[in-house]
């Protein structure tokens, strides 16, 4: 779907649908008659009321879990703002294609099915610290290839991408929206020394200095500090809402991606879960902003969807619970006394 | 096999064997050549190197993965400590027969073999506030029964229980160990209101002044405010040493149950794993105290070594990831720049 202005992706969120309290309600039901004292498997019972709530549908399914890995290219990395060389992110394409990279691997653990989507690789966003990262039309543009990308037969989407680069632009546009400057946001990425952490963070100021005018409306930040793939998630984000999929947002750089949404519409997340806190420095402070509470904390700070894939085991493992187990009554096991 | 006594025990803990760095260090190699930043799967890559140091072997295997669940009833359930009868130990030993307890469908989730073993259900121990729960001979047969039960075949041990007022047990023996009494060690256990609270701390105090001598040593204080479940956990986690399996720790009542071996010798539980930190009071508290970081927390706090049974989930991912991934040199990655 195309979106032919700011204005009405805007306007797309504040018709968002709500969740179905009712499917939510119906999991909580549940989960008080099987065989375990109320509560007691904790976040692993939160989860199936998510999906729950989002696919409206009591118990919900995981049939079909779908991870789509967006790639883009940055023109920021003229800045030495990465470790990696920005021709990585073409390699590492090729390496998903060949099955060889981390999230190959945890896509058939999970038993997901692994989609990766480069967006114009050969044509790297502009650096942002001389010019918008990219036009309103160019960023609608990823947008609309984030939002087709999303199955309507998925039970659920894991965002997850891949890009040179990328971390200086979620730091730039995590600061853009939520204040603190580069200071605050920029983190060591793919491992750069103290010397590239200096030039991140002084580049991030640069490029808020240079665009003072995006900093009013949430998606021209996107499009301004952000890039192909972060618009991509972010559009993947607003398809799967509109399509009833719950979402699960990968590391910083997902996060980010899809953070302009909460602040042109409150809510606008709330069929999102953060599947995990990165090791990257300005994720924990992004869940905190965003009110997410992070599934797992795994020092991991890959991207491509790593920690969500990991994520989607405990769902898995939480729905058989849930459908799978006895009840009070049909084990013949006593409840709670009332005292 | 059976210990003759509390020192003969204590004996086989100083001469446990110790890890394989050679085969921890072959992991860590390969992981630095593989297609990813250096470190950027966190504690993935963590795990791989531990079952790598304890199994001896690199790459690390889990086609063998032992799920034991140690059944217990407990005398001190007269002081009105649960929220469930005694009768629930047994109920839930059937309910695990049948299939329909949460580690049934975790196990499966797993792909780890469950197994479950009631220890003497119809001879509760004695209620500690009055007596020993346990005398040295029926605790060590509760040992050589978790002895046992470690198969040499296995490449991963989990350690869970079942035991109606164990949390009490627990924490009436974490009390002895490291002091602070029950104010600091109990918690609600299956859900006891603020009046069972106050009677487990009570309890719990009553027991630590009823037992002065145990004090001075950690096995006696294992056999005094133990179980039997406890007791059997203790036996395996010095079986899984001696047939060199790393061993997944559950919650509360499984680390506490292994606690005496660190208080015997240093390093005892170094083949060991915190798998999750449950929500039960004392667990995050007793973590600490034996320098153990768990790998999950996720609000669970069902026992049943469910919340191993999650996490052999994350090694399964983390082993795919370092067995299965591609190298920067087969994949034709550039690596990170020098600078």
């Amino acid at each position: 779907m195309r979106f032919s202005s700011f204005g009405e992706l805007a306007t797309a969120c504040g018709d968002f649908p709500e969740g179905n309290a009712r499917a939510a309600a119906a999991v909580a039901a549940r989960e008080g008659t099987l065989t375990k004292p109320a509560g007691s498997l904790g976040r692993l019972e939160e989860t199936v009321a998510w999906l729950a709530r989002w696919q409206g549908r009591s118990p919900p399914r995981l049939e079909r879990v779908d991870i789509l890995v967006f790639a883009g290219n940055h023109g920021v990395t003229a800045q030495g703002v990465s470790a990696y060389p920005s021709a990585v992110t073409t390699q590492m394409v090729a390496n998903f294609a060949a099955g060889g990279a981390a999230i190959n691997q945890l896509a058939r653990t999970a038993d997901a099915r692994l989609r990766v989507l480069p967006l114009w690789l050969d044509q790297p966003t502009a650096d942002f610290t001389a010019a918008s990262a990219m036009g309103e039309q160019e960023f609608l543009a990823a947008v609309e290839t984030g939002f087709d990308a999303v199955a309507s037969e998925a039970d659920l989407v894991c965002l997850g991408e891949m890009g040179i680069g990328n971390t200086t632009a979620a730091a730039a546009l995590t600061a853009a929206l939520f204040g603190g400057g580069g200071e605050r946001w920029a983190g060591r990425g793919t491992g750069v020394d103290d010397a590239g952490l200096a030039r991140k963070r002084a580049v991030i100021e640069r490029a808020l200095a240079r665009h003072p005018k995006s900093l009013a409306d949430p998606l021209a930040c996107a499009a301004t500090f952000g890039g192909r793939e972060l618009a991509a998630i972010l559009g993947a984000t607003v398809a799967a809402r509109h399509r009833r999929i719950p979402v699960l947002l990968d590391g910083f750089v997902s996060t980010a991606a899809a953070a302009p949404l909460a602040k042109v519409h409150p809510g606008a997340l709330d069929h999102a879960m953060a599947a995990h806190v990165s090791a990257e420095a300005g994720h924990r402070l992004l869940l905190k902003e965003l009110g997410l509470r992070p599934l797992l904390d795994l020092d991991m700070r890959l991207g491509e969807a790593s920690g969500a894939a990991v994520a989607v085991l405990l769902l898995r493992a939480a729905l058989a619970c849930h459908t799978g187990m006895a009840t009070f009554a049909q084990a013949g096991v006593a409840e709670k006394s009332s005292d």
